[in-house]
């Protein structure tokens, strides 16, 4: 409903870390300060970024090589961005996003060890500068994210990986969290807690954001 | 069967200009002289491969934008390279192949006017320099090109552009054959003219590519 361009957040972590839940927290505070919210993944978003989806979380396909994966991510998300991410934030809508490039960067690049230096590549051509405006990191051990998981019946060939790929992934989510040209839009949540005080941070992290965002339109 | 590296042989040009119709000419010849031959296509070629193509083919889908239209391809294309078409060849097979990396310059590239630095930029992360060994560039006016496939009621959404995106791809694949870092692996093929004179150009082109292969061997 508002004139002014809306927000693009994502939440990223591992699997079995609660994101789902967490993204309707999000929604309900969104909403309650009047924003106009939209939902969406990765890797889908939209028709296209969907069935590649299936694709690419089909065990029982032949396993694409780290390379295919890593472009066919990048296709959909460029599909992604320009079908559905951008025009909801130019319409002025705050889109809420189940991982984003961080993702890429964690799994493809610290997890099937692809330079980042590639992905540096392909994200500019495919993206150009475009990076969410806040990130929630949902931090857990790498073992016990995957038993969460795996007792949620979520069997996607990533789930498959061993205990030392998520680790390593979960350190790149964590590096990431800390260099200069991110550290601004991340916010650091302890997923390893009771759900209610991970919710209520959440809770206090959009508030506090809907704030900053608030006065940086009155200057 | 030969215990030598096999060959990689590509055919280009616009739609309709009969490549299939010349893949079987070119594999009789090369079965004629006791090679083992092994037909792909691109998009597609693996499963994952073919799934890519149905949604790149899709006319019901929204449009892909030119770079998700990239990215897709390579990652198809990487797959192929790597599940199919590299151990076929380090098995001594000679691959023939509807279609490679010069339509994506052609299509993507000239067609949908993405910077060619950017292709090339995929392209080296994708496949680094793999090449293939000889190209069979079947050259046609566009606007023939694009009767003879209505005629032939292949639909697709590439076909539904219009004629002087087509022209730019062909001048794009006349381009590309006289540059060179290319020009020694390209031969050209004038698909005007009737069927029996283009098979037999082929099937003269094939036979002396491997007389060439051969006496390289004996040197």
């Amino acid at each position: 409903m508002s004139s002014s361009r809306g927000k693009f957040i994502t939440l990223e972590g591992v699997e079995g870390v609660g994101k789902s839940t967490c993204i309707e927290v999000i929604k309900s505070v969104l909403e309650a300060a009047g924003k106009s919210v939209v939902i969406s993944r990765e890797p889908g978003g939209t028709s296209v970024g969907e069935r590649l989806r299936e694709i690419f979380l089909d065990e029982g396909e032949v396993r694409m090589t780290a390379h295919a994966e890593l472009l066919l991510i990048f296709a959909a998300r460029t599909q992604h961005v320009h079908e559905l991410i951008a025009p909801a934030l130019a319409a002025g809508a705050w889109v809420v996003c189940d991982r984003f490039t961080d993702s890429t960067y964690a799994y493809q690049g610290a997890g099937r060890q692809l330079p980042e230096e590639e992905i540096a590549r392909i994200e500019d051509i495919a993206l150009g500068s475009f990076q969410p405006d806040l990130t929630l990191l949902l931090d857990l051990d790498a073992r016990e994210g995957l038993e969460r998981a795996v007792s949620d019946a979520e069997a996607d060939r990533l789930e498959s990986e061993q205990d030392e790929f998520f680790e390593r992934v979960r350190n790149a989510f964590l590096q990431r969290s800390r260099q200069m040209a991110h550290k601004d839009r991340y916010r650091l949540v302890d997923a390893s807690r009771p759900q209610d005080q991970v919710h209520s941070q959440i809770r206090e992290i959009i508030k506090h954001f809907l704030n900053q965002t608030a006065e940086g339109k009155k200057r």
